[in-house]
C-alpha cells in the first residue's frame, strides 16, 4: 500500500479530523479503511462483507454530518466497523468481539458516536424518528440519520417506522443501504421492488438533475414543484414498471446512487441534508466491495472467520474428530423428518445458512420457507400452515424469537396448534454479546399455556426431541439448543421418540446432593461432578415443561440438596419451575439455582461467560462442594 | 320492519342456506342482519360500529365463497358479528361475551367457520398466507380470504405478510375493509395514502371496467395485459397523486369499491375469485353504517354499551359516587406530570381513548403521539425519544405489549433508558376473553434486567408510582393496572414520590399467616381477610421488582404461612419472585401462591373469572382458613 494511503488513517482520530481533509483525500481514506478492515478482520474474526460495502457511505456521512452532535443510527450494525474505526476506536479495534473489548455492534455505552443499540434488525427508523422528533420539540436543528439495509427494511418494525415517519414534524434522513443481500439471499416482494427501482437508475438520476437545475434557477415554486414531482413519479413508474412505495408513504425519495462513489455521496448528502421533512436516500452498494472473494460469495464472507488477507484463502479450522454443530444436526434431521412425514415443512426468517435449514431447502425447496427478516410473520405463517394440516418446524434464534412472543401466544398456543419451535443460539452465544444471548426463552415459553418446552443435552437428544415433537405431540412445542458444537462425534442415532415430560438419571448418587440440568449445560455439570470426586447424583430433566414431577418426587425424597443448572436467566426459568414444584410438594431440603444473573451479560468466549455467570464446571463444582 | 325482512334470517341457519337465495334477496339479508345486530347489541353490549360496517361484505363473501371449505380469516374480529350470525350462531347470539357464551371474536374452538384466532390486530394476512400455501402444497383449490381493516394493516406483522404474499405460489385474496377509522381516528402515512387512493375512485372504476371489456372481447393477451396494467398504473398515479403500494409489492390491486353495495361486491368477488396469484380488493365502508348515531360518532359507538335501538340514546350507567377508571386517573395524571416536567411525552399505539391518553392529547397535542396499531414502533420510538432527553410514558394494553417484548429488552432496557411503560388492562379483562387478558406481563417484565416493575393497589398509588417513575427513577419502569374502576372516589391525592422497591404493611397480624399482594387484587385479599375474621397480616408489596427484601425478611421472621396473590400467571410471576427470595433466604415456612392457572382463561365478568382462578375474596379466604 502506498504510504499516502497507509498514513492517512493516523491523521484521523475522530470525525472532526476527517472533516479537516479535502474532498480529494476521501477516496484515499476509503481505501485505507478498507485495507485496515481486511487486515484486522483477517486475524480478529468478525462480520466482514457488510462493513466493506459501507466504507464510502460511512466516510461520506461523517464528512457531511457534524457527528457526534448529529446522530447516526446504524441498523443491525454488521456494517459499522468503518464507523468504529473513524470514531476514536482504531487503536482498540484488535479487541473486537473479545471479552472487555470493542463490541461487534454499535453500543451507546461504548462511544457517544454509537447513538442506539443495534443487533436486532429493523429498529433504526423508529429509534431515529424518536430522536428527530425529540430534537424538533427542543427546537434543536441537530440532524438524525438512520442507515438501514435492504434486508432489515423488510421487518415489520421498520415498516411501522416508515409508516409513522411523516406523522410528526421531523427532518429524518433514512439511508437505504441496498446491497441486495440479507445474510443469505434476500427474499420478499420489497426486495424485488428495490431491484426494479435500481434498474431504472438512469431515469432517476436524470430526474434528480432536472429538479436541481430547475431549483437552482428558482424555477420551482412550491406549487409547481408538487406538480412536477407528481408528474415525474408517474413517468418514473412507467420506467421502473413499479410504483414508489416510499413516496406513497410521504417520504421523499432520492436515488438510487452509487454507494461506492464517495464524492458523489458527499455531494448528494450535502444537498439533501437541510431539506425539511422525512426523506430517503437509496444507495446501492456491493457487499464485500474491494475484496474479490467476498464480492463473489457474500454469504460465506458475511462472517468468514480468519483468512489470508492477500490470497483470500479462508483459514479453516480443522474439525476432524470434532462433534458437529447443533444447527447441522437440526438441518440433517429435518431432511429425515421431511422424508418420513410429508406434512413436515421448514420455516426460517432469513437464517437458512445460520440455522442450517438450507440442508432441507436443497432437497425440499417447495416445503422450506425463508420469509426474510420477519420473525412475527414466520410464527403466524407457521400457525396458518399448521391450521391446514401441515407440520411446521419454525427455526428462530432464541434472542430474535423475542420479536414474536405475542404470535407464539395468540396465533399458535391459544389454538393449541401443532407447531414446533426450534430455538437455535439459545443461552450464551459468546462474541455477539448482550443483544444476541438467548437468555429469556425458558422464562417466557414455560409460562405459555399448552406449550411443551424441552432442551437436548446432546445431538442424540436433539434428534429424539425433534422426532418426538413430530410424532408424539399434538400442540405447540419448543426445543432450545445452543450455538456451536455438541459433544458426540457419532451423532446420527436412530430417530426414536422419547416420552413427553420425562427426565432421566444420568448418574446415581448416594450422597446428599443431586444436580438437575436442562440442555447441554448438563455436560458442564457432569464435568463438575467428576471434579469434586463426590458421590453426587445427576439428572437430565430434558423438559422444562411439563416437569417430570414423578422424577422430582424421587429426587426430593432422596436428596437434601438440589442444584439446578441452566443456560438461561436464573429468575423465572427452569430452576424456578423446579422451585415452584418443590414448594408445592412440601420439599424441605435446600435448592440452589444456577443460571444467568439479572443483568445483561457481556461478550466473550462462551467459556469466559459461563465462568462469569457461575455455570462453568469449576463454578458448579464449587457450588456442589459448598452445599454439602 | 317488514315481515319479508324480519323472516329472512330464519331461513339462514348456515351459509349454505344463504347461497340458496337469489341475488335479489341479498339486500334484504343485509337489512335483516343490520336490524338484528342493532337489536341484540343494544341489550347485550359488544363491539358495534365495525360489525355494522361489514354487513354487506360478510354477506357477499359467504354468498360467493364456499364456506367453511373456503377459509375466511377475519383480522381483529370486531367486525365479525354478521359472520357469527350467518354461521349457525344466531340463536346463541344473546350470550355474546358472557361466560360460556359466544366469544366476541372469531375463535376456531367455537365454530369451524372461525378459521383462526383473532383479537390482536394484523395477523390475518400471515395466517391466511400460511393456509393458502398449505392448500397449494396439498393441491387443493380451496380459497383463502383475509379480511383486514385499514387500521390493522398499519401493523408491522401485516406488512411482513404483505411483503411475503408474492413469495410463494398462492391465490390469496386480501380484502382491505377501509372505513378510514381505527378505534380512534386513524394515523400514519398509509392511512393518508388510502384516502388518496379512494378520492381517485372514479378513475379506478373506469380502469377496471375498461380492462374487463377488453378481456371479455379477448382483446387482452397476457403480454399486452401487462403493458396495459403498467401504463394504467402510471396514469393512475397521476390521478391519485400517489403510487400504488400494493402493486409495488406484487399484489394485484382492485378497487376501491363501495362496500355497501352487496350486489356489486358479489359481482366483483365472483370475477376475482378464481384469479391466480395474490390479490387485494380495496372496499370502502362506513363504520356504523345504517345506524345514524354510530355513523356520526364511530369512536363512541365502537363499543357503546347498552342503548335504545330506536332513538340511539345510550343508556349511561349512573356513575355518581363511583370511583374513577384507572385509565382516567392515568390520563389526568399525565396532564399534571406534563405541566410539571417539560420532558414528559405520551405515546399510545392507537388507543388514545381506550387508555385516556386523549386527555393529555387535548392539552399537549405536540407532546402526545398516537402512532397507530404499531406496538413495536411505539416502544422503539419511545427509546429514541428517551435517548434524546425526553421522558416518554408509553401506554400499551398489557396483552398487546406482548408484541413489543423484544423492543422493551433491546431498545430500552439494554441501554437503561428512562422510559415508563404503563400497562393498562393488566390482569383479567372480563368479556374480551383469552386474547385480551393481560396475564403474562409480570412473568415477562420481571426477568428483564434494569427493569422496575410495580402495580398500584388503588388510584392514589397509581399517581404516586407515576410521579415516582418521573422523578426517582433513571432507567425503565413498568407500571401495570387493570381495566375498569379503582376503589377511591376521592382519587386526586397530591403527587408524591414513594421509595422504589418498598412495600408496606396494610394490616398488622398476630397470627401465623401473612398475605402479600401486588396491585388492586389486594382489595380482594383485604375483603378475604375481613371475611375470615382471623388475625391475618396483609402487605401490599407495590413492587414486583425490585422486591422489598427487608420487608420480606420481617414477614418471613414473623409468619409461618405466606400467601401471595396476583392477577397474572401463577407460574413465573410475583409469587414466584417471592418464592425465589424465600428460597434464597432460607425461609422454612409455607408459601402458597395464588394467581392465574396454566391455561388460557375464558371470558366472563371479572368477578366470575376471579372466582374461576381462585383469586376472588371467597377463594382467598378459603386459602387463608385452610392454611393455618
Amino acid at each position: 500500500m502506498e504510504e499516502r494511503i497507509s498514513d492517512i488513517l493516523n491523521k484521523i482520530g475522530y470525525p472532526s479530523d476527517l472533516r479537516q481533509l479535502s474532498e480529494k483525500q476521501l477516496p484515499d481514506v476509503c481505501e485505507a479503511l478498507r485495507r485496515f478492515i481486511i487486515d484486522q478482520v483477517s486475524v480478529h474474526p468478525g462480520h466482514f462483507a457488510s462493513s466493506l460495502g459501507a466504507v464510502e457511505l460511512t466516510v461520506a456521512l461523517h464528512y457531511v454530518y457534524n457527528t457526534p452532535d448529529d446522530r447516526l443510527v446504524w441498523d443491525v450494525g454488521h456494517q459499522a466497523y468503518a464507523h468504529k474505526i473513524l470514531t476514536g476506536r482504531r487503536e482498540q479495534f484488535h479487541t473486537l468481539r473479545q471479552k472487555d473489548g470493542l463490541r461487534g455492534f454499535p453500543f451507546p455505552a461504548e462511544s457517544e458516536y454509537d447513538t442506539f443499540s443495534a443487533g436486532h434488525a429493523s429498529n433504526s427508523i423508529s429509534a431515529a424518528l424518536g430522536m428527530a422528533v425529540a430534537n424538533n420539540l427542543s427546537g434543536s436543528d441537530r440532524k438524525v440519520v438512520a442507515i438501514i439495509g435492504d434486508a432489515s427494511i423488510s421487518g415489520g418494525l421498520a415498516f411501522e417506522g416508515l409508516n409513522n415517519a411523516s406523522s410528526q414534524p421531523n427532518d429524518l434522513l433514512i439511508v437505504l443501504n441496498d446491497n441486495m443481500m440479507a445474510i443469505d439471499k434476500n427474499v420478499g416482494a420489497l426486495y424485488h421492488y428495490l431491484t426494479h427501482i435500481t434498474t431504472s437508475q438512469q431515469y432517476n438520476l436524470l430526474r434528480y438533475k432536472a429538479y436541481n437545475t430547475l431549483k437552482k434557477h428558482k424555477l420551482v415554486s412550491d406549487k409547481f414543484r408538487r406538480a412536477v414531482l407528481r408528474f415525474s413519479n408517474a413517468v418514473k413508474s412507467l420506467f421502473s414498471r413499479r410504483q414508489n412505495i416510499f413516496e406513497g408513504l410521504d417520504i421523499r425519495y432520492f436515488g438510487p446512487v452509487d454507494g461506492h462513489d464517495v464524492l458523489k455521496l458527499v455531494r448528494i448528502l450535502r444537498k439533501i441534508k437541510d431539506m425539511k421533512g422525512p426523506k430517503m436516500l437509496h444507495v446501492c452498494t456491493i457487499k464485500g466491495k474491494g475484496f474479490a472473494p467476498a464480492e463473489d460469495q457474500a454469504t460465506i464472507w458475511h462472517a468468514p472467520g480468519r483468512f489470508n488477507p492477500e490470497t483470500g484463502e479462508r483459514i479453516k479450522e480443522d474439525t476432524t474428530g470434532m462433534p458437529p454443530k447443533f444447527q447441522d444436526v437440526f438441518g440433517h434431521t429435518m431432511v429425515e423428518l421431511a422424508k418420513l412425514d410429508e406434512r413436515v415443512v421448514g420455516i426460517t426468517p432469513a437464517m437458512p445458512t445460520g440455522c442450517s435449514m438450507n440442508i432441507m431447502m436443497e432437497q425440499f425447496p417447495e416445503r422450506t420457507f425463508d420469509v426474510g427478516i420477519a420473525e412475527e410473520h414466520a410464527v403466524t405463517f407457521s400457525g396458518g400452515l399448521a391450521k391446514e394440516g401441515r407440520l411446521p418446524f419454525c427455526n428462530i434464534y432464541s434472542s430474535f424469537m423475542q420479536r414474536a412472543i405475542d404470535e407464539v401466544i395468540h396465533d399458535v398456543a391459544l389454538m393449541n396448534l401443532h407447531v414446533v419451535f426450534c430455538l437455535d443460539r439459545a443461552g450464551l452465544v459468546g462474541a455477539d454479546g448482550p443483544t444476541h444471548h438467548g437468555a429469556f426463552d425458558l422464562a417466557f415459553f414455560r409460562v405459555i399455556p399448552n406449550m411443551i418446552v424441552a432442551s437436548p443435552i446432546n445431538e442424540h437428544w436433539l434428534r429424539r426431541l425433534m422426532f418426538t415433537a413430530a410424532t408424539q405431540v399434538e400442540g405447540p412445542m419448543m426445543i432450545r439448543y445452543p450455538r456451536g458444537r455438541g459433544s458426540l462425534v457419532d451423532w446420527r442415532c436412530p430417530l426414536e421418540a422419547v416420552p413427553v415430560g420425562k427426565g432421566y438419571c444420568l448418574r446415581e448418587g448416594n450422597g446428599d446432593t443431586a444436580v438437575l440440568t436442562l440442555g447441554p449445560i448438563g455436560m458442564e455439570a457432569a464435568k463438575a461432578i467428576e471434579q469434586t470426586g463426590m458421590d453426587v447424583a445427576h439428572y437430565d430433566m430434558v423438559y422444562c415443561k411439563p416437569l417430570d414431577e414423578q422424577l422430582l418426587d424421587e429426587v426430593f425424597a432422596r436428596y437434601k440438596h438440589v442444584i439446578t443448572v441452566e443456560d438461561g436467566v436464573r429468575n423465572g426459568g427452569f430452576g424456578s419451575a423446579v422451585l415452584e414444584y418443590a414448594n408445592a410438594s412440601g420439599y424441605e431440603g435446600e435448592i440452589t439455582r444456577l443460571g444467568l444473573p439479572d443483568e445483561f451479560v457481556e461478550q466473550g468466549t462462551c467459556k469466559e461467560l459461563y465462568r462469569l455467570c457461575g455455570i462453568d464446571a469449576e463454578s458448579i463444582a464449587r457450588t456442589i462442594t459448598r452445599g454439602v
